[in-house]
């Protein structure tokens, strides 16, 4: 039967077909008033996505890249700063910061957990200069809770800065990173915004600029300092990844007509729209009888599922490609084989959804042998979430006070 | 929510990515070697799909155009022609050789059936001198029984060409063009090659060569003898539809694909790709409660299906359209309002179909008040003939008798 391949993987994710085409078509010089126009114009839309008054920048990297950066133009060498880790991710936060000689405090949840405030505020301490976190952990399908987290930070009376990796966390997470107190915020291209990798951007609160001033670490392609005097111009220190960025345009565009022609109200829609794919998501796994893996604080980014009991979670990959062509992701490092990951970032919608969910009932009838199963007991809990979520919306619709009146 | 375009129309059908890409690549002059190279290749990759040793002929038009050519090459004025019709696309016919002033006796079956055999018996005479008819009727989601009727034809000493309309037929249901007896056969791009409009193509056989060599009536465009003279030197005679001929290239090197390299091998799984499709589909419709409009010969490339009594189908077209950006088709003329039809044709796998019956069940709960309508139910039916259809290829997989001998 023809399979066309679906990626339901937490980056890449699926391309949208005008970024695409913008993509083929940017056939344009980076030291051209038109590149300029259109790094402006992006440059705008991404403080809009965001959702900050900040200035925020693109860098030509991966998301790792931006993490490199926050860590090497903020920190210094024997700084104090305290890693909050509850997965591969903020693992890498852990080796980025000790990469560039800080003085790691760590506080860690088990993997398919998220933090504890508590544990958090009693690690913090009075010369802790930098907070590292994500707001999304897809390697565990947690959330973390940011708001909470700069909460505490501001009534610690702490000066330390909330770096905070939203790579997969931006587009599927209300994230109010200036309300909140967040200074810095990453985000990367393969992620929310539909396009491939090897874009990263991310933003700096005042305080994080004031940081960078005193910051002793040897930089050179990320110094973010010198890219910001350069996108006030239009244009990037180094040769910026063109095609990618006019992908970019295209695809922030798309989330605006999402929202109206409003991008911020389309962001909100695209978080809304995560949070319905995963909420079926969900409960189409627990009518299966499966346990999702982080029940607590589950993360609208990618839903992370248990096998059954005795059987390797490779098993239901490696059966949902090559049955199906659905690309879903194992476990990382030490959760591979006892995991599987099924995302919900960007561009997925309720038919991808729904096919997913008919596609994992065929594996577990074929190959889990769960107790009571039958065909369409999971698709039937989905159905039923997004018919309840779709409900409201229509009597939200009530004549506008305006038009009554007129 | 997000609401990604899906069409599920008899055509267009969904456009094939590699396509897509070709199409865009296709930047050539047709009067040059590079374009001969191509039009000769995809001229022989056509015979293997079509499935016929005679030649196969490209046309820049629609599959109307490839219709008219069959009726101004191959018939005169006053010739006495039997046209079997069941739909809209039987009434072409009628219009058509009409149109060429041929003499036409009908034999027509009531939308949703197909045509009996011993009615075309009847209506044969001596002085025959072509039967027109659709391989698949896709107005009604009927298929025709063209063996039968190539059987009948041979059986009766008749001398009559048989004139087969393929454009939905072709690589959605069984067609032995040779083998049975069709002396034309005709097919469209937007259908089971995945391309967008624009082409259409034919064949014809020893015989209906010889017919086009005593036809009278005026043609110019459709001029198939000279369309024949220039294929062999691989050129068309009038400008052809380039990107459109390309993008059929790459589509027909994805076909063979899905038959191992092999593209008769594709097209036949072609073929049961779409049978699969319509057979979950018809399950889940009837497991909803709703009828199918053809029950007794339905069609791989569509199904059709009546609404609840008192429920324009419309309404089950709007909501699908704006709900989900489903694109179904209504019935068309008369049988708007009374009928909906979801294709199969081309390229739509096993997670496509689940996706529209997942809609078909929304807009079921939300406006059509079906008596005993659970969520799932429909799904179920589904994925039960899927489980079905799919498990035989596994035990198919019997050791190779060569193989084990080694």
């Amino acid at each position: 039967m023809i399979r066309k391949t679906r990626l339901f993987t937490p980056g890449p994710t699926p391309l949208l077909p005008a970024a695409q085409f913008a993509m083929a078509a940017a056939d344009i010089h980076h030291r051209t008033p038109e590149f300029r126009a259109l790094y402006e114009r992006v440059l705008g839309q991404l403080k809009t996505f965001v959702g900050t008054k900040n200035d925020v920048l693109l860098l030509a990297s991966s998301g790792t890249g931006a993490m490199e950066a926050a860590v090497s133009n903020l920190t210094s060498p024997g700084d104090r700063v305290l890693v909050l880790s509850a997965g591969k991710f903020g693992e890498r936060w852990e080796a980025l910061t000790k990469a560039f000689g800080c003085q790691v405090d760590l506080v860690s949840a088990p993997y398919g957990e998220t933090l504890a405030p508590s544990e958090v505020k009693k690690a913090l301490r009075p010369e802790t200069k930098a907070v590292f976190v994500q707001a999304t952990e897809s390697s565990t399908g947690v959330r973390h809770d940011i708001q909470g987290i700069g909460r505490l930070l501001g009534e610690s009376g702490s000066e330390a800065l909330l770096i905070v990796d939203g790579i997969t966390g931006l587009g599927t997470t209300k994230l109010d990173v200036d309300g909140w107190g967040v200074d810095v915020i990453i985000g990367g291209s393969q992620k929310a915004v539909m396009i491939p990798p090897g874009l990263a951007y991310l933003s700096l609160s005042e305080r994080a600029w004031k940081a960078a001033e005193t910051s002793k670490n040897p930089r050179y392609y990320f110094d973010l300092k010198k890219e910001l005097k350069n996108a006030k111009k239009g244009e990037s220190s180094y040769t910026p990844a063109v095609a990618l960025i006019a992908a970019l345009g295209a695809a922030l565009d798309y989330i605006a007509v999402q929202g109206g022609g409003d991008l911020a109200a389309g962001r909100d829609a695209l978080v809304e729209n995560a949070e319905t794919c995963a909420a079926m998501t969900r409960a189409a796994v627990e009518a299966l009888g499966l346990k999702l893996f982080a029940p607590s604080a589950p993360s609208a980014a990618a839903t992370a599922v248990l096998p059954p009991a005795g059987v390797d979670s490779g098993v239901i990959v490696k059966e949902l490609k090559s049955r199906f062509a659905a690309i879903v992701t194992n476990g990382q490092g030490e959760m591979k084989g006892r995991i599987f990951r099924i995302a919900h970032i960007g561009l997925f919608d309720y038919m991808d959804t729904i096919a997913i969910i008919g596609a994992l009932e065929q594996v577990a009838a074929a190959n889990l042998n769960l107790p009571g199963f039958a065909f369409g007991q999971a698709l039937a809990a989905a159905q039923q979430v997004f018919a309840e979520r779709s409900a409201p919306a229509k009597t939200e619709k009530a004549p506008e006070p305006e038009l009554a009146k007129a």
